[in-house]
């Protein structure tokens, strides 16, 4: 009787373990229900499992549990144009009447006549001088409230929805899933700080002070008694390539344990990520959805996702999510 | 008996009012003890109550409770010299055999003979030349290391203890008593953020995060195979006077609704912070207390609370704390 007790409580508690894991492994799934079952998905609950676990030799303090995220084809749309540069675009009609020079003058002549690519043929030197004379000359405040405005009616030209609305439901339940295990999520993106902090905690959940980007120099003024700060035409900081983990440890101060991105541009944050002690997670969308969102590689002039990156990736152990098969719908919107 | 009963209920009420409002108060006090009963205190309490309350017309959410803080003289003793100064020094020091040059070189020559006067005669430039001999050159992991093994013994030399116990334990516990109230609580400094970092979460409870200061540029690279950050001898930004509104917000984003300060670098930051609508709180610590602390104003080279600002602070309403009458005990290991 006794040993037969003994041998029936074996598989009682082998049960009562598949029931535990199964359990958990549900309850996490429940957390990030956009993301079909696979690898990639294992991955991040696996990477969190390993390193919230007080006792696991991976075990991370709160305090450290930091994440980074790239903002553009990261968490929202990118394609077929950075939507900053649109705002540009309509910045610059907007201030064509108080700028008659800008009809014989490029890159703004161009622009004004609908002619992109050509306002775009004079490089870096013609992107700068778009962004700088639709950036800067107004103080922090006006731009935001200039930010705002536009971000409230502008649509995605495809999606015909606001960019707002283009985010990506997965990334979102990462976003949450990360943050209900105690992480705190960064943005560290190339396009402008102050052009992303008007509506970030509003979509992501991100506070302006955990938004790292890209800046112009700005200087304190008194105007009529009252102190503004002036946003200036001169570049600030890059906060790309290179200099995402130079802008990592400016504002934040400590490496992430988790990094995800999308580019070339993202490459050296991911490195600087993995480069720590212990469990890291680091990751990259793959846009190679054309019916849902958009395909595209080393071919595009933005948002490149290189061959030279996937090499690293494969090296590095990093996991590529694909958006089509990772993926259960992209857009909240979706059915 | 009808009538007498309504009658007692007045007093009665009136009873339970004042047992409400004197336990709010007892309870608020027991939360900043080091701090002496009377208007500097109260200025406290009654903006934070003023702001916490949901309801009031000053009400301020819990995403927006930013208050920044000061930190040579602010929230620890700068006197009679910059700890990170003394640091400085004792690079030098260290470094000095390997750079036999400095024998015969200003401002390392006075340096090393202890003449600190001499040295600094040289100076803006000579302080520049001794802070990039002594802070660049490294990785931040390095740089980090240096600082931490430094502060663990370095000592202040009137109070014979580490700096780090030579922090204001009223600014500790006005630190503590806003975060429990959902403040977020940032220091911004004059000082190197990463100077700062590597001992303010142990010592504050502020994470490097949340700590703003000057500093140099760095470069990403990578040495044999792993990337690293090297500090380079180039002024990065300089976090003082005009610049700690352009610190704040480049670095939060957000307007503090509460400010702490004690010299002419936190002007600035007091104006900014009080340009924000609804209420606002703006301090200053007044080191007036020679026989605690120190005894110092417009006289003083360095931690300089000029006549300039102390009626800026008369006309602008903001409050001045005597470190004297306001203070119970300034340091955590007085009787």
């Amino acid at each position: 009787m006794r040993n037969n007790k003994k041998i029936a409580f074996i598989p009682f508690c082998f049960a009562l373990l598949l029931l535990f894991l199964f359990t958990r492994q549900a309850l996490a799934a429940d957390l990030l229900p956009s993301w079909n079952d696979g690898k990639t998905k294992q991955s991040i609950i696996e990477f969190v499992a390993k390193v919230t676990k007080a006792g696991l030799p991976d075990f991370v303090p709160v305090a450290e549990r930091i994440a980074t995220f790239d903002n553009d084809g990261t968490l929202w749309a990118e394609q077929p144009m950075y939507f900053q540069f649109l705002f540009a675009l309509d910045r610059v009609k907007a201030l064509a009447p108080q700028h008659p020079e800008w009809q014989d003058k490029e890159p703004f002549a161009s622009l004004l006549k609908g002619d992109v690519k050509g306002a775009l043929a004079g490089g870096e030197r013609a992107m700068v001088e778009i962004v700088m004379a639709t950036h800067a000359g107004m103080t922090t405040e006006e731009f935001e409230k200039i930010v705002k405005d536009w971000v409230a009616t502008a649509k995605h030209p495809k999606f015909k929805r606001p960019y707002t609305e283009c985010v990506y439901q997965p990334m979102l339940e990462l976003l949450a899933y990360l943050r209900a295990k105690g992480f705190k999520t960064f943005i560290v993106s190339g396009g402008g700080i102050e052009f992303m902090r008007p509506w970030t905690e509003r979509v992501y959940g991100i506070p302006p002070e955990q938004v790292i980007g890209s800046s112009i120099k700005t200087k304190f003024e008194m105007r009529d008694g009252k102190p503004v700060l002036v946003r200036l035409p001169e570049l600030n900081f890059i906060d790309d390539k290179t200099g995402k983990p130079v802008g990592i440890n400016e504002h934040i101060g400590r490496r992430p344990v988790a990094a995800f991105g999308n580019s070339d541009g993202d490459q050296q944050m991911l490195e600087w990520t993995q480069a720590g002690p212990g469990a890291r997670l680091m990751m990259l969308v793959h846009h190679d959805d054309a019916v849902r969102e958009f395909a595209y590689g080393a071919e595009s002039k933005i948002g490149t996702f290189s061959d030279g990156l996937m090499a690293e990736a494969k090296k590095n152990g990093w996991t590529v999510i694909s958006m089509k098969n990772d993926w259960k719908r992209i857009f909240a919107w979706e059915q």
